[in-house]
């Protein structure tokens, strides 16, 4: 027996994800196929990640050159690399940690050296400049902005000053239903309580301020609600928030003293009508007194956009309005991990400042990050035509993010045969649609849904031609299905 | 004011180092040099951190080569990389996620892609692989081991697992006292209790199981002791255990039934006459029931020893003897801040799996890493030397880690003076270490020490003419301070 007699509750508490059992499954049938077993595809495709270069899009040579000449920096002599790949490298490293010529013969920065907890002062900085310009001049200061290992790093951080495991109340975060998978976990984990608000999936998935009322009177004495998780662009439901929503959704947080936690990793995947516009910008537009007294954290991040270097592990988040003492908790909590990958940080720095017009890299710049826009404008086109063209299967219209959250009509008999064996009706769906056609999306059920309603999530910043593979697959096998259970 | 009117007081009570007064007096100092303000000095020499390029170590070019080939593909073209590098880079590569040839016409991996939590599975492997050969054999499984953004935050996870904040009684942790800084912070964040336990100075920082006895007592009624951590080789005091020491220790946890924290990272830097031997392998050659009972987390990292990689935030942890059930829990903690950056995961491949003899790369490798290593002996030798030979200084023999931990022997003015500047005597000599001489080093109330034994601490891991400078600055400033206050 362990010497962990009682694990603690909230840990213990934390449910598994459906997406673990396709996983699983996954490996087994990737294994298979690799001992020649013959199945009716010859590779899965996983389409059950926010991930751009999972999914076959090119990672952007501006980036690659930066990085690698910033690692090894034998790359910046000669004219191998462009003048402006080799003068930003150099300028990066020279603000890493190192010695410079003063006192000793040879400079020595190096990106292997850890950088302060919040971040290398002067990608922070230009972090900072970046937001300011996005947001039509609105300030930004840099002592507000911490870089991190991933902006669902820096979440689950805040979420821990937030939620007071010892409270005689547990503590209750507002959470869309549906969302990103991740977060509602880090909550439980953390003892807190996920407060469901459903987004309006006949209006386009938008968030209705009736709604949060609703949520809010629902956990009345069962919890104390203290903060609002918002995502916009949306994570699965691709939606894009107006300004007029965004506005009674700050006036709310006011009223209700909740702390605005503002997810906007997909600020720069656009492909609607609404433009993308910060809560920060919002908030500060709306003037004083709100402007000067609600919380908010804003979250971006490097893997997401057409940057999507997850693997490097780059976010940042924005604290405004915070009282400096729960400030100064939260980073005593980012200390205790030390620094973010300098690497991640890097990526920041070149994905809020990219080439511009003049620049040697700037055309290829251009030419790839429009190849990509176009691509999934394309992409999200295809995907809702197919989907909305086929019985049983209907597909909002996505605006922004990395995925299509399509609703799946599904017979009675299919649900049925589900519960048979002790499967959510979409996950079911999800094990079939792997099984036969060898696309691995992911369940509705991970992400909250509206009883009795069910989707599947798939990515769609793809490679054209994968993504019409698989809507091929996806297509044949969901009519097959459709007929088999009806 | 804040909406959260309470914070939780785990995280409200989480200490500020005295180093954090003395990292803003040197900023301002940089700023005053950069401003041209005369001072004794012409730069601050930071050894305050275990951070060999912060120092001037240099980068490995192997390790960078293959790292900056991983990002930039192209470098694979040609012959400018040796022949090793390259494959290397492309085998692991291969590892990463994307599309291989077998549906669509082009290769895709990137490790621009997000991982598995636990690290790319080839990776893990090799890590498994050589955790074996370092301990003679005794086998490793991959599943057990767990890649992560650096060792502390694995660390960190773990403790939020065994820590178990709504329990009657808080939960202990015994911890070597002096301690490198991070960790203690950790276990009071999450609200559980540091139990100090002290090393023998006089005996090299000997770990006396009878002082384990001691301190465990000492806690009774007080907290509910849950886990035991040792640092081997010790950070800040520079010693490497004894495989008697280690079978003690792992007597005592057997029968405390205690969770042993091993903490390793600094496993491949030692210079002296003790070798380095793993808990894990001790714990095997004990044999059962000790090897199938005593439950062990080991970590390590890319941070340190000669690669000096901090900066790519790249560790793992090895679980031995875990319950499934709590294994479980690590994980889905693991999960919430979703994979470890792919660039720390690739250098702990290159570190675990150096080239070999009649590689191309190999000559080169072998002549930085033995420059290192000759460079830290003659460091060592040197730095105690020099204060050892000092009035009121005295330094036990290093004989691994990065740091060397001497005692000064304060006069009882001094004492005073820090006591009417409301500072710990040690931090009031740093500060004017730092003023006077330009060096920052950190003090030794930041990692626990007897009650009026006074120390400080600095990093070692240094191109000898940066030590040469350091210690003649010491001295010099050393031998004043002694006459000013005696
Ligand atoms: C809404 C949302 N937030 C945060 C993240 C995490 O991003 P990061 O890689 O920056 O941790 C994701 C990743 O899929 C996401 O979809
Ligand atoms: C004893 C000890 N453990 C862990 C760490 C953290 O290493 P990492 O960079 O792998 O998080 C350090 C860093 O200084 C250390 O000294």
């Amino acid at each position: 027996m362990s010497v962990l007699q009682e694990i603690s509750s909230n840990v213990k508490n934390m449910k598994t994800l459906e997406y673990s059992l396709l996983a699983r499954w996954t490996k087994q049938i990737k294994e298979d196929l690799r001992q020649g077993v013959k199945k009716p595809f010859r590779e899965v495709i996983d389409v059950s990640w926010g991930d751009p270069h999972r999914g076959g899009v090119k990672p952007l040579t501006f980036v690659r050159q930066v990085l690698a000449a910033c690692l090894y920096p034998q790359l910046m002599n000669g004219e191998k690399l462009p003048v402006d790949v080799r003068q930003r490298a150099q300028k990066l490293l020279d603000g890493c940690a190192g010695w410079s010529r003063l006192v000793f013969s040879k400079c020595s920065f190096s990106l292997g050296s850890y950088s302060a907890t919040g971040g290398l002062p002067e990608i922070v900085q230009r972090v900072s400049e970046f937001i300011s310009r996005r947001d039509g001049g609105v300030p930004s200061n840099p002592e507000n902005i911490f870089l991190c290992c991933g902006s669902q790093w820096a979440l689950t951080r805040i979420l821990n000053v937030l939620v007071n495991a010892e409270a005689p109340f547990p503590t209750g975060v507002l959470t869309p239903a549906p969302c990103y998978s991740t977060t509602p976990l880090s909550i439980e984990g953390l003892g807190g309580v996920v407060i469901p608000y459903y987004l309006s999936e006949e209006r386009g998935w938008e968030l209705q301020v009736e709604e949060l009322h609703r949520a809010l009177e629902s956990c009345k004495g069962a919890c104390h609600p203290i903060a609002l998780y918002v995502i916009n662009p949306g994570n699965p439901a691709g939606q894009v928030q107006s300004r007029k929503s965004m506005q009674e959704v700050i006036r709310f947080a006011s009223e209700k003293r909740l702390f605005l936690l503002a997810d906007e990793v997909y600020q720069g995947c656009v492909y609607g009508e609404t433009e993308f516009v910060s809560y920060k910008r919002v908030l500060s537009e709306m003037g004083p007194p709100l402007s000067d007294t609600v919380e908010l954290a804003s979250f971006h991040s490097a893997s997401k956009g057409f940057m999507g270097e997850c693997g490097l592990r780059g976010g940042y988040v924005e604290l405004v309005n915070l009282d400096p003492a729960v400030k100064k908790y939260i980073y005593t909590l980012f200390c205790a991990d030390s620094s973010p990958p300098v690497l991640g940080q890097i990526a920041l720095d070149l994905m809020t400042n990219p080439p511009q017009p003049g620049d040697p890299s700037y055309l290829l710049y251009y030419q790839e990050t429009q190849h990509i826009r176009s691509t999934v404008v394309k992409n999200v086109k295809k995907a809702c035509e197919v989907i909305n063209s086929l019985q049983g299967f209907s597909c909002q219209a996505v605006e922004g993010g990395a995925f299509a959250f399509p609703r799946i009509h599904l017979p009675a008999k299919a649900i049925q045969k589900a519960k048979e064996a002790g499967m959510q009706p979409d996950t079911f769906y999800c094990l079939r649609l792997l099984e036969e056609a060898g696309v691995l999306a992911s369940p509705g059920s991970d992400y909250g849904q509206e009883e009795g309603t069910f989707h599947i999530r798939f990515c769609i910043l793809l490679p054209h031609d994968v993504l019409g593979e698989l809507l091929q697959r996806l297509s044949d096998f969901h009519t097959q299905f459709m007929k088999d259970f009806s």
